[in-house]
């Protein structure tokens, strides 16, 4: 194994994308992605971890472009068969992403961490980034709705994200360890920079940033460290992101992503659209194409990004 | 809901078939079907029952004929997957078939009785018979092989039925009860015949007699019971049940099975080309043919097995 040079903190899609974009320019395990698990649960027995699986297939090249989640030619027997059943059927699970979960439960049963299981999963899928689940224990995310608690695949899959948020809580979170294997990617010697996703700063970001010595060890080792806005003219380009910021009081705009790192960035990278709040950001910014629709802008993304942190200097 | 008119005891695949037939002579209710759990197994982290399963499918008019085990119309993306996930793969699992699996798991988790849940995702698949677990208690078939012992499914389906068998011990089975619901079948006041289906001597009605008070409970009402035998011309149709007997030390013919049920049956049905062995078998015997092909052959052997005991003096 070599020492990482990039590290990315990412949750789901539009985190997955820059990663996946990211392991064009950084190749093998010289990435690590450390992957917020805030959203994992148990479903029908099944233990699953939503970030990590979007994560695993858009870099084994087999994520359904069309669903935003799940696999490509996929198949939904399963589900048609459960319906029939009578059983729970308001989380969607294809026939061949069940093969993941099923695996990963059986593993974590007998013993493997999800570090471990995720490590193998990754390698049986021909994926050769690191990808690191942010903690080996249980971090939940409670969101608080104007129609109470509720738990974030409840308030996400179940409720689509209708209800009003008011406050979010990472349970467990306090408690969580980060694992060794991601203190030794924040380590790593060759640590040249470290990318945070476009992923809801909210609900895939903040988890990660929840457990104590996180922020700490992000800047350990001097590394620029270079956040990538969500937003597209004030809107996310998937997700509830703009709304749940406006629901908590914030006017989504590049400023409040680049207020929401203050002190963990030393740079933003914000799209085309959102030109005109480069310099009122109050940090150094890259403006350029942020939509990733094709491989092409995945990593012409990507490239830029990790340029603008090499140019970065952090004092 | 009715009293049972008639009680089968039943395995996997041939007697469901006989099922199938009865059910249309018995309608709804008035039929109890009393099935073996020793084979039923934890895989994956599910719970398996395979003779519930085939009897549901089967009754349900959605069983593979093909295959012999699982559904019609069924897909088989999990399986690859998993495969490629490089999970077990030695016990195959439909699609479809998972989400029977799963939602028994998930309900025998949330505190459901085995007999319960079945009863449950048989009204789902619109099966009025009354499919009833022999027991809710844990029973396992250990089969001692020349190879060592083995779990049933690793001996059946992992193995293949290959390995010579020396003994077969029914783990549990002096603590297991039969349910409420099995009980009170064999109790109705309305009952007019106990058929012992062409299941496996050995793997499949054994272990349903084997829990105390079985036999017992069976002759307690004085209906008449009877058996089918499993063989034709010393070949059983499916499955390994010629073979085991030679294994055992039993030539498999109609006598062997007229002994092996002797003092519990009061009448065999024995195939066509068991003709010959009809008188030497020591009980009331009926002579038809007893492969099940279509529909109408299971209808009419159920018809004829019904008849048949009908006409049997118990005494």
């Amino acid at each position: 194994m070599s020492d990482p040079q990039v590290v990315a903190l990412t949750g789901g899609v539009g985190g997955a994308k820059l990663c996946l974009g990211l392991s064009k320019c950084v190749l093998g395990d010289r990435l690590a992605c450390v992957v917020n698990t805030a959203d994992d649960f148990v479903h029908l027995g099944l233990r699953i971890s939503p970030d990590l699986d979007t994560l695993l297939y858009t870099l084994a090249g087999c994520a359904n472009a069309e669903l935003g989640w799940g696999r490509q030619g996929e198949t939904w027997t399963f589900m048609d068969a459960l319906e029939r059943l009578g059983g729970p059927t308001w989380f969607r699970l294809g026939d061949g992403d069940l093969a993941l979960h099923v695996e990963r439960t059986r593993r974590l049963a007998a013993g493997e961490s999800l570090t471990q299981v995720t490590a193998r999963l990754a390698g049986r899928l021909g994926v050769t980034t690191r990808v690191l689940p942010m903690t080996d224990d249980t971090v939940g995310t409670c969101v608080h709705t104007d129609q109470g608690p509720l738990e974030f695949q409840e308030y996400f899959v179940r409720c689509r994200a209708a209800p009003a948020v008011l406050s979010i809580e990472y349970s467990g979170a306090e408690t969580a360890r980060l694992t060794d294997a991601v203190k030794a990617a924040l380590d790593s010697p060759e640590l040249q920079a470290i990318v945070i996703c476009p992923s809801n700063p909210f609900l895939s970001i903040d988890p990660i940033l929840s457990i104590p010595g996180t922020r700490e060890l992000l800047k350990s080792k001097g590394a620029p460290v270079v956040g990538v806005s969500p937003l597209i003219g004030g809107q996310a380009v998937k997700g509830p992101t703009a709304k749940l910021m406006r629901e908590l009081g914030v006017t989504p705009t590049p400023t409040a992503i680049a207020d929401h790192y203050e002190g963990l960035i030393d740079g933003l990278v914000i799209d085309e659209a959102d030109r005109d709040w480069a310099e009122r950001c109050g940090l150094p910014t890259l403006v350029t194409p942020t939509l990733m629709s094709t491989l092409e802008d995945k990593t012409r993304l990507a490239k830029q990004t990790l340029d603008f942190a090499r140019a970065i200097r952090v004092g």
